[in-house]
């Protein structure tokens, strides 16, 4: 960007002065979430997500440092969207806790659906991915992952209070398996382009919990 | 390679004239699963193999055409030797059939293991990459888990049939899930660095067959 000519005014700074790089920041995690949950980190270049958000190079290295320190802010930015959407389903107070997590399931298959089953989860694609991307973001991710199961934890350990999961059951290890196997029915339903392995994956899962 | 200028003689032709395109092209595809295994196909180009396996690019194209064709050839050798993996195990018959499987998971986990959780699966790898693959990768790779898949299920069937499994399960069934959520329990393996993820998913499916 170039420098501003006009003259300092005090307090706030206009709105055309203050967002631009803001609004170029959005947009390019925006754009970078959708190709990367498509396509993982490897086979991307900044100049393919710089040319779908119509975002010229200069503008990239004000936002970002470098493409690094890009998908570490992708990485977060698609955790804080995931949380919020795990939230939405799972802290759903006026459901029984067992048909939050369906919900969600079937949120998210919808969601693969909508997008043609192109599009993944952005953590397994990078996971899957981690022995060429930066090693800082090894850490992140699995920090992603111990949050999402946190959550779904948390309703598990609701699910066992209500009686609908037996006492011997640890919930920790229960969303753990989940998270672990999940990734890999999403994968699957990439491979096929089919909802089959997600609905596989669940009736599994919850045929465990009955045990 | 030079045209020879050595006198055509009959019957078998001497060794150095008939082996070195079968050697280099053997070579080339060691190399290239032990190089996808861990990184998968898009990070990965044609000159980094071969330097690594010391073979010249003229000769890469005499063995294959494309790099398409080069990554078909690793797919089918890689299913082909996992595929003797899962005999070896599975088939045992001296073993009760639940213990085939624990067996081959325990393998598949010092294989991991040995090689310091870097290599994963060449086909979920692939899998999971397949938004930018050659789109004729697609049903060899879900060939490929159909034929594991068969293999696990046929196991299953005798642990069955030996009581070890209650009859109300659907082996075919079975065998999918575990399939689907294993490429989730390697991934995480990988992004971890360490085997918990593999025992805690195959901790889960062991229960989930007591039911």
């Amino acid at each position: 960007m170039q420098p501003s000519t006009a003259p300092r005014r005090r307090g706030r700074p206009p709105k055309h002065l203050a967002e631009p790089r803001q609004d170029t920041r959005s947009l390019l995690i925006r754009t970078g979430v959708a190709v990367l949950t498509e396509k993982g980190y490897s086979a991307v270049g900044i100049d393919e997500i710089l040319r779908q958000a119509a975002v010229p190079k200069g503008s990239f290295y004000h936002c970002f440092e470098s493409k690094e320190a890009f998908g570490q802010a992708l990485i977060a930015a698609y955790a804080d969207y995931f949380a919020r959407k795990l939230d939405r389903w799972l802290l759903d107070a006026d459901t029984p806790p067992l048909q939050r997590l369906r919900r969600f399931i079937d949120d998210a298959t919808q969601g693969m659906e909508r997008h043609g089953f192109r599009r993944g989860c952005l953590v397994g694609n990078l996971g899957q991915e981690m022995g060429t991307l930066p090693e800082s973001f090894r850490a992140q991710l699995e920090g992603v992952f111990l949050d999402w199961q946190a959550r779904t934890s948390a309703c598990l350990a609701e699910a066992q209070r209500a009686g609908e999961i037996a006492h011997h059951h640890d919930c920790v290890a229960l969303a753990e398996f989940f998270w672990i196997g999940w990734e890999g029915a999403v994968l699957r339903a990439k491979l096929q382009r089919s909802a089959a392995p997600l609905q596989a994956y669940a009736s599994g899962f919850f045929q465990l919990l009955t045990t």
